[in-house]
């Protein structure tokens, strides 16, 4: 096995890592090592933990890394660039000085928007995959996630970007308001995440008064779990679009996330006439990281 | 001291008695033997924990509750009253079955409504106390809190209300969600509690969109604690005032609740052209609950 260099998605509760050979990955690894658990002496560790066995003696091994690992609480920090910009520039990852001699490790930048206020961190390397994938595409990319991102992409740059708060609600309302009470075990309701949808996209202002209504029709007329959590999915995703009405509107749309997710934004879109085209968030990381590395060696 | 009934707030999280003779409460004591921790068969026991040292023997001390104590979860279940209806109805109380014979416990039923789902429980207590002290009344009461409630009242009975998870959003968000790292420390800023209520009201179809917004200001631009708090505060307020908007507009409004929070609502809805008159939160209860145990017995 000839590991060339190692690819690293590294954020708030993942690491993950990639031994890259000529002909792709060669090995994967992964561990719950996220930024949110490590302080900044333990990250270098934790890496090595994760790839310590694909280090080939006698040589120094490139590291690229993107996320929340260059944040400002993370390893070390890579200030953000601002748009609008190309999502990766070469020029300026930021070098992180180890103790383990085999291994050079460099983090990628995230990006920040001064008006609205906004960033990311991981996301641009995702975007800049998808435009690898993508050759040409000028349009708007969606990352379904804890934190959604919508950016706006035009001849190779991140015009605009907006972030949404959307699975974190999710999670949240799911799982610690009193909405949890109606919404246990796993099961889906497409009518129900349609009907969520329409709702927040029609009357966006009564999303507030829409919510604790999932737990009262529990209450007081036998709303299903599965109905509940569909449909609280539904008026979450549905405002998300209805705030993200400039990026999808008349636009071509890229999803790129994990499948279950996309497929829920793919199909809140597609009601509203957008067919939207899909990339596996894993893929766009990989090739956003294989990018960003043979620039660096150009 | 001649106790002559007892008083009894039984919510979620807060068990509150109130010793009341003739000329008003002649004690009072509290517990967090709330519903939420307590199973059936510790009710009782919880109760005559508070109240036992008020309990004259000889006779049969009346005990009359509202709250979360009459849910399906709770001690034992009072069924909703469907609106329209008054809010209180002496006729409906539910006697609870007790192994102490010293007191006789009577239950407030809550309220429900079919279409849109919604119901509530004590609140319709402290709905009935600001009648009481407000004789009268028609209008709209604002009952703010975990869940805010928005009540419309015509002679005498509540017409139609509507529930907003304003408070509960509140806290998972300040303290749960990613929103928790730039908002530490007590303190407040009126200016952006204004701006974020401006902001949701003229623009509620984009909160999802600003609620990151603090997060990435607070990041990039030094978006003070306090400020950021604030405008988390105002933008979830706001997105209830629009979604509550047929209840506010051009009527007469009631704030039922704490005073810290019915001077938030209060002054938001100033902002809308809106004087609302407050009453307390306890001082309803109280009302309410001394209101019903005069027409049990007339």
């Amino acid at each position: 096995m000839t590991v060339e260099w190692i690819a690293v998605d590294w954020g708030t509760t993942n690491l993950r890592a990639f031994a890259m050979a000529r002909e792709g990955v060669v090995a994967q690894a992964s561990s719950e090592d996220g930024m949110g658990r490590l302080d900044r002496d333990g990250f270098e560790p934790a890496l090595l933990r994760l790839i310590g066995p694909w280090l080939p003696e006698g040589r120094v091994t490139e590291v690229i890394a993107c996320g929340m690992v260059g944040s400002r609480q993370g390893w070390h920090e890579a200030p953000y660039r601002a748009v609008p910009c190309t999502p990766l520039d070469s020029g300026s990852l930021v070098t992180v000085p180890t103790r383990d001699t085999r291994i050079r490790v460099r983090l990628v930048p995230g990006l920040k928007q001064g008006s609205p206020a906004d960033v990311m961190r991981g996301e641009e390397t995702q975007i800049a995959g998808a435009l690898a994938l993508l050759p040409g595409f000028d349009g708007v990319v969606c990352l379904p996630g804890t934190h959604s991102k919508w950016a706006h992409l035009s001849a190779g740059e991140v015009v605009s970007f907006q972030t949404f708060m959307t699975g974190e609600m999710f999670a949240l309302l799911s799982q610690a308001s009193v909405l949890r009470h109606g919404m246990q075990g796993e099961g889906w309701d497409d009518a129900a995440f349609d009907a969520g949808v329409s709702d927040a996209l029609a009357r966006p202002e009564r999303i507030g008064a829409k919510l604790f209504g999932i737990r009262a029709e529990g209450l007081i007329a036998g709303l299903a779990p599965t109905s509940a959590r569909a449909r609280l999915s539904g008026l979450l995703i549905g405002m998300e679009l209805a705030a993200a009405r400039p990026y999808w509107l008349g636009q071509a749309v890229v999803i790129v996330g994990s499948e279950g997710i996309s497929a829920s934004y793919a199909r809140a879109l597609k009601g509203l006439g957008v067919e939207a085209r899909l990339v596996k968030g894993g893929d766009a990381v990989l090739a956003g990281l294989g990018v960003t590395r043979a620039r660096v060696n150009a």
